[in-house]
């Protein structure tokens, strides 16, 4: 351990330090129950809780057909497949008697216990007591819902919020639906992946000198919002210096970090120009340990002594989004405070997912893995080969539209640079303005490039409507984001590429005049 | 039409009238979305939003069984199951590649239509135009979501909302989690279904005299929050001569009405005391329109000139509770201010809840129905007589229940009074006091009567724990709620009731002392 916490934290000690991070409006939430089931003995008759009993539900079983491959497109491989059957006893652990039924708005237990599980694994937080009994995990329904949750408990009217100066701009709904402010964080838009990510000087510099700065009108920061790993729309990942330095700054100046982390797992291996398809997850020796350790970026967690992260995570990338399944990772206290919420007002994520979710981790660990693992331990990896596998096939596309990019004449006529993403879903296009300069209405010619584009095939998101504040950002916004997620094959990817090149080709053309 | 509303309701007078019920606080809530996919043509490649290819879902298929009949314990019986499939193409109208994928926050058109329709037949609201344009129905994530999303947008700190004296005190709690302030209402406690529920007296006197009032340190409700049917405790349903008076009570003194509704399907026809067991729900000629017309009771929003009722309702009850899902029926104006909530919080309730409910009911339309129907009017006739028979299970159980409580020895000696529900899952059972007189310390002499109940094996939700206001209700709440719905047979609830008379006769053997 390192500074700043020669208290232990448990639950009284969390209690103390983050109490004054809280949202006024939380002394408001508490659940109002009026029974309580959990001191009744076996013989006991219970007529009180308002549950329907499970045989008046019409759904009587739910077969599912899975997929061990992502992109499974021949049937005849038998082996690519396998199943889950759920009905209302069974599996024992999880029948659907109990995930179609109310249930613990925390999540359901069976399921609950392999995320922490998981967490515990991957991203241990550091201030974590060996009864791993001063951290939690709740499940939620979704990375917006998390989000608001977290946001509606540490902020109010009077909070100050920093996020990254582009960003998923949904957040900021969040944010300021609370009546909280928010503080655009400048970022260095480079490939370089030592220096890519939050411009740590100018946080610096922004934090002490707060009083006297361009906010001083505002509270000083409670919460530093960042999508650290493959950070939508720049795909560009904190390098491990940069969040040494960042947590620093929030033990220094005493702010939460919120790391909201939907694309971490994909992460990308440089990108070789030499070789531009290969690709290190197809190479038979990178087992779950080497990517878990060697590929995955590490979560703040992993450095927080003080218990000040609370870490964002969700089933919707590696599994599906219509699910609406998240997970939300505290100190217990503060969990605490945000599962209140969730107790009078959503309740638990739908038990039907919770279930879909569990039992196809537990049938592809039942079909993949020797009987001399443990189930636990056998879901854990073949869970972890899952994300392995839609990481690789996210390399690979990430890959093959670098490469397509490349080829494009208005690539090679340097009219644009690729930010080569290291982890997610994006790849963003930054425009060389060349001889002409920068120009004044950068807005209006990146609509204009929009509609080039547009009418050579192809759709991105332009990177000034992500801006936190465009005035603040107006300099950096000349790019695009791509997506490489929803393409249905490659064909498709590499065709977009083309249209990118020849729309900005066009844009230019027109440009000149 | 009646008084109150020359003015058509479009969106522009809804919005004229209906703005200043909202909170403070949703001036702050609108989505901040970068991209617009609504313009492309179909040859335009959309790499904008960042929605995973369905072929990364793990899940391939999902097949349902599907019981016809609750409580369906012989799998012989083939004709009483049916199946749904549903995999990434089908059915072609909500296949999984769609309920697994980013969606609509209001919910999957092909339910959210059916939904549409059957409030439109069963409870169309009063002031809706003929194109069904002012009013709307959107998803939510079960019914405390919905009360969430709905408090959330009218109330703040400023606010008053009324509330049944007895209620489900969650709803208090997601009130008062917006900062309003509660205020219980007088109900009539009886099994007289002419007079039962809200006092409409002293509602009367209360709101004609609010300014001299006992809370006129608060300002005038702007809201009511009732469980008109089957009312939460009480089993209770408010008249339709109280409904009448109410709502032009709402109309006198500007309030809304919040019509939670989980429980109105489950209809109770009287009692009869010489045939303990009769069901007319097993009557042959129960058609459904016989159902609807004359079992039901109306909603509100059937007595809606001005469009200030806003209804709740669930599958909780009548599929399952795990499923989250549950819809919001609204004025456009008032309905688009929860939507924008929605979209910046929880986003879609659970896109494979949502794809099993429509995926059940269509398959138990297309197993059931002549195909002289149209699916969606089978689709209708099919959930309805789901439902009638759920209803009939509930009547059944409330029959047999009653029969056994009228036999103990408790209840022949004059020791409790059950008041016969007219709706829902609950029964409550009057303590008499009779000669002893009502004891000074009513609720701990309740948790002695609970401790004795426990003793003799059964656990009921004591009615002083469900009030609003506890000093208020002093009076009133000597009473026990029981459940008809969890037992998982009638022999247990006949057991139940027999213990339910033990432990009340022991209870005042010892009181006596």
């Amino acid at each position: 351990m390192t500074s700043g916490s020669a208290v232990p934290l448990n639950y009284t000690s969390l209690k103390k330090k983050f109490e004054p991070f809280l949202s006024r409006r939380v002394e408001n939430r508490f659940l109002k129950s009026f029974w309580d089931a959990s001191e009744l003995s076996d013989d006991v008759i219970e007529l009180a809780g308002g549950m329907p009993n499970e045989k008046f539900f019409p759904v009587e079983s739910i077969d599912l057909k899975i997929s061990k491959i992502p992109f499974n497109n021949n049937p005849k491989w038998h082996d690519s497949f396998t199943t889950a059957h759920l009905d209302l006893e069974s599996p024992g652990e999880l029948p659907i008697a109990r995930s179609l039924q109310y249930a613990e708005t925390k999540g359901l237990p069976p399921l609950l216990r392999f995320v922490k599980d998981m967490v515990a694994r991957i991203n241990r937080p550091l201030f974590s007591d060996e009864a791993e009994s001063n951290w939690d995990v709740i499940l939620s329904g979704g990375s917006n819902d998390s989000m608001f949750k977290v946001f509606e408990t540490i902020c109010d009217e009077s909070t100050t919020v920093m996020i990254e100066e582009f960003t998923f701009t949904p957040a900021m709904s969040n944010v300021e639906a609370t009546g909280a402010k928010v503080v655009p964080i400048k970022m260095s838009l480079t490939f370089d992946r030592d220096s890519q990510g939050i411009d740590v000087d100018y946080l610096t510099q922004l934090l002490d000198n707060w009083s006297t700065g361009p906010y001083k009108h505002l509270n000083k920061p409670k919460v530093l919002y960042t999508i650290a790993t493959g950070q939508n729309p720049t795909g560009m990942s904190l390098p491990q210096w940069k969040r040494e330095k960042i947590y620093q700054l929030a033990q220094r100046h005493d702010f939460l970090i919120v790391e909201d982390d939907p694309y971490g797992y994909l992460y990308f291996p440089s990108f070789n120009p030499e070789n531009p398809l290969e690709n290190p997850y197809y190479s038979s020796n990178l087992t779950t340990e080497r990517y878990l350790n060697d590929f995955l970026i590490k979560s703040f967690l992993t450095l927080d002594t003080d218990a000040r992260v609370i870490r964002l995570e969700t089933f919707s990338k590696i599994f599906a989004p219509g699910l609406r399944l998240s997970f939300i990772i505290a100190n217990k206290f503060i969990l605490e405070k945000i599962l209140n919420l969730a107790d009078i007002t959503t309740r638990a994520p739908s038990g039907t997912s919770q279930a879909i979710v569990y039992s196809t981790i537990k049938a592809m660990a039942e079909s993949n893995m020797p009987s001399s693992l443990s189930l636990k331990e056998a879901m854990f990896e073949s869970w972890i080969q899952w994300i392995m596998q839609i990481a690789s096939k996210y390399n690979h596309r990430k890959n093959l539209t670098l490469k397509a990019l490349y080829e494009t004449e208005s690539y090679q006529a340097g009219q644009f640079t690729v930010m080569e993403p290291s982890a997610g879903m994006f790849i963003i296009i930054k425009i060389n303005w060349g001889n002409f300069g920068k120009p004044d209405d950068l807005p209006q010619q990146m609509d204009l490039l929009d509609k080039c584009l547009v009418k050579n095939g192809v759709k991105l998101v332009l990177g000034y409507k992500m801006a936190v504040c465009l005035n603040y950002s107006k300099e950096n916004s000349d790019f695009l984001r791509l997506t490489i997620a929803y393409a249905k094959d490659d064909f498709q990817l590499i065709e977009a590429s083309k249209r990118i090149g020849s729309g900005i080709k066009e844009f230019f053309e027109n440009y000149k005049d």
